[in-house]
């Protein structure tokens, strides 16, 4: 049994990974961190875990957690894993980080989109960016895996296969994309009150949205060559989902069947991600709680443009689901042990 | 492996059925019945079993699906099952009825609130209520079973342990219950679009609902007199859930422990029963996804009334997943199995 | 012009002051008063008073205000404007108090079930409890108006009559009552999260809901006698509305036509009440918006018991619009000045 | 006082212009046409009228209602509006058509994008654009005007100064929008069902939605050139609204403060239209129920691209609240006669 800590347990991210761990035949969690909640019962914070879970909070004490776990999950904000990482601390225990710390590998441009001064620039080398459908090879020698955001995790599925052609203008991607309010996160804060957020709909972050260079850079990547894109977020009034609608210009009269075949072949091997037949749109509610990313595009023949649309569940694919399975890929056991569950639509 | 033919697969309880049976380990599913979209792509209805289910949707042919099926189970509307059930029928498969066609065991009574008349009461001796926490072992051998309604289910478990005691006075019992929209089905209908019912709340059914006489049988059963109940359901915005708000008065001085006690006693051996810790509330998100029925209940000795409360997935154990409970009990299996996915709270 | 003040202008019954009375030809707005957002911008809080209001926030100094205002309205915490009540203030203005300050009359009742000490007892017996269907004369004529609360109101909008009568056991009452989200205020709370709230019901506040005695109080003046009631609330998702339901044991065999009788001679005469039609069941989004209360009941003849129901916007004619109500009453306006707008049931 | 007929009028359009019209005091509401509840109490179908409208529901015979009203608005799905149109018909009444058949003036385009044959192409020339903020003088002149759709709306006003300007590669506008489900009609259809719909987001009518033609006739007429526009709505779970989110490639290096003064120029005179402060996005909750739209843009120096945001309630003026508008400068009266009503934000 892999023993599993979590920091940041009592945030959504970290109840999905309990949810998902508890499902898990072969690890078991051994700490459940939450500064804000030490000593309390944790199923008195999440009543669905009554009967389930028996213990009480504990703090983020990575040290003391390093000594006593297989591998450890900071599903806690931006800073603070990479202020704990060190070697030492690596050498006992492996690292999922969900925050963005190991995510952008240049730290000024990390500093500049997050205002945050990189304390521990030397692990952005090591850290492996946590995309098996990218890296799968190098998060299975990983000690310590860079986990994705959400919206880049759904933006980079539904574009990738395109990037990587010669169909598109790779610098006229633009994305809206559409959240649900768990992304916002559980702090208590009077702009995600229930009334606040309810019967609405508005963008936010225009322009500056943090998960822009993190998907500007394996856009790059995939392209070979630098990428800019448009993103804009707007949240939606559900509890679950990310849906991406990415728009690009076409530089070739390239036809649906050939379009088909790329998205077909990059991901006819992937476990979790679904191209939908032709001429159905993702919804989140086919992915909510699960792992899947369902992606499909359209072309528009007459302005020359594709659509390109991916739908994830974020704190699923977008979070702890994919962090499960990262570390399903550390351990060597089969990708989609404890991640399997049927999609919940209603 | 025991084959499932489901009839009615594409309501709510019919989808649920089939996202609980793709995760049991001894069960598969071999027929997708639904007369609405015969030779449709069952996927093609719920994306959510894309990759998951890859069978077209079947007439609903009991003839025909019983000479291939272990088990069938009916998710159809009330009269539907009782005109097809025969002494052939039952040699061949086993029978769990989600409709109300056999749970009130007096045909005239039932006629009187359902409208129909009953076309095989003959059957009605024979078939078992399947409430397991009252009747586990009659099931155990039944080949019909009368699957609860979800409001009763909710109800009898939240009131039973009272209602067992001389605690309470037996003919004050009050229900005021809520129930999230899936509870009114997937038809068609300008009541259930989602602008009518987003945005308010309301009572139905008042004074008439049909789970009244259900509730009534089995508490009366319980009580060992004739009991009568008064009951309200109410329709709130949301998918799942119901939610049972229960008042009796008190026909004695009896403390909190003493109740507890009862309550504890009277499910210390269930997996899906939870009785909560002092104080804390039912609510229906603790349990959505799940089959567990949560229930608590708190003595206002001002008023000297007891208020019972209990919270269920509608169609989780008010359906589906208790269906699939009666079937491992059927079929002799871990009573759990298929069922133990951690209910998901947002 | 009545020049209006508002203390606590930011909060939920607050900003449906300001939208009320932007709409009233009587009455103008002098002093938008928040002590959390001082000095900002009143439309930067809420958009949709943007081209409409053009104020900066004002903290709560009543006495400042005083010398401004014909009227102030205290749309703030328990305990704050019973702090502030003076002789002197009253001379100079008068208050609609929208806490629950001067609703109940015996200042240790208060005390018991607020857990605050009345620092102002003097005062109680000069406010005047503002619910116009019952108190208009008085409320014409008063320095000073206890605004109920939105379960009160409800509640006593759909049981007076019947309470009034010889028809029920008078100590049978049961309210189960259901409320939106504004009910919870604007405080930033993990509590009222969206995720926390969103696809869920709960009860709250079971046996010790302080509305419970201002309910009592005022059904016990109808009585003429002193009566006890069961009251839970619960929360459902959606922004704005209460449903009541409620029960009582009949004590006659009295005639649909007899209580319904009784139902519009008490209301024939109110601009607010709607006593809908035989069988046609209250629902909150039939008010959404307005200062309406729709009432209804449907005897049970079967049990013997009579269901009682009303709905209100809560934060329409259980607070705001029962505020500009009675401000109308003491100006010697026409009731329904700046409240006749068509409740909006989408 | 004018008289008017609502064709349609128990749709959410239609009921809307009966909401707007009671608040109006230069209007009456003479014929409330609705062919599937001919004979039927209006009160009865929406309750939000109760007390208010005791009218009984007509059916949609134009050629009587012209004899009777001043002015027939025509709710209706497309089609029916250009099959009652005549000569005769205008000579007796005007009429505010809110569906689709007047609003692209190539008959050959219309039948392309709606499948309809057009057949009365002969009032195309004379029949009005109904946007005042571009049409205004030729509304005021005309007997026959095309109300136009909600997503154009939106569109128009929140690109429309950019398009007059030469910052902006007039062929580079892509607009992805959202809407809430009042925009799907209130038909009896499974797709729209509250669990269908609710806690999930999609695009559709990708590449092909009906409204497109339009947005780009009205685009090219300001930009003097044809355009064209990639264009896709979403499904949001709420009941109004809808929001714009457009980007354009800008082909120079504006300022802020040169795009800000052509927004402000374009709308200084207008009643409706709110161009927002700098850095705040529009909201579809600070517009609900109400005629405003809210603008605004953000130029993103990083990828030399702007974007403007628009929000309308749908059936405000995304409807009815512009086919009052529109009546309003037909009639001669002040255009903000019934709809100065404050957004409702909650």
């Amino acid at each position: 049994m892999i023993k599993a800590g979590i920091i940041g347990s009592t945030g959504y991210a970290g109840a999905e990974l309990v949810r998902l761990l508890l499902n898990h035949r072969e690890a078991e969690i051994v700490w459940y961190g939450s500064r804000s909640y030490v000593d309390q019962q944790y199923a008195g914070i999440y009543g669905n875990f009554f009967d389930l879970v028996n213990s009480r909070c504990l703090d983020d004490d990575m040290e003391s957690l390093a000594e006593r776990a297989d591998v450890i999950f900071t599903a806690t904000p931006q800073g603070f894993c990479s202020s704990k990482i060190s070697e030492n601390l690596l050498k006992k225990t492996r690292v999922i980080d969900l925050s963005a710390d190991y995510r952008i590998k240049d730290p000024e441009r990390y500093e500049q989109w997050y205002g945050i001064h990189h304390p521990t620039p030397e692990f952005l080398g090591e850290a492996v960016y946590g995309l098996p459908e990218l890296k799968r090879a190098a998060v299975a020698g990983a000690r310590l895996v860079a986990n994705p955001g959400c919206f880049p995790t759904c933006s980079l599925l539904a574009i990738m296969p395109m990037m990587k052609s010669s169909f598109i203008d790779r610098q006229s991607v633009i994305i809206d994309a559409k959240s649900g309010v768990t992304g916002a996160g559980r702090g208590a804060k009077v702009q995600n009150l229930y009334c606040e957020v309810n019967e609405t709909v508005k963008a936010y972050g225009v322009t500056v949205h943090r998960h822009t260079p993190e998907i500007e850079d394996y856009l790059s990547e995939a392209a070979g060559e630098a990428v800019t894109v448009q993103f804009t977020p707007h949240l939606v009034p559900m509890n679950r989902g990310i849906l991406v609608t990415a728009y690009a210009n076409l530089t070739a009269d390239v036809s649906d069947e050939e379009v088909r075949s790329l998205y077909e072949k990059a991901y006819e091997d992937e476990a979790f991600v679904r191209v939908l037949p032709e001429g159905r749109v993702p919804e989140t509610r086919w992915v909510r709680g699960s792992n899947y990313a369902d992606v499909n595009f359209m072309i528009d023949h007459r302005t020359r443009r594709i659509i390109m649309m991916g739908a994830i569940d974020n704190i699923g694919k977008g979070a702890a689901g994919q962090a499960v399975q990262n570390m399903n890929i550390m351990f060597g056991l089969d990708e989609r042990e404890g991640l399997m569950t049927v999609p919940m639509s209603v």
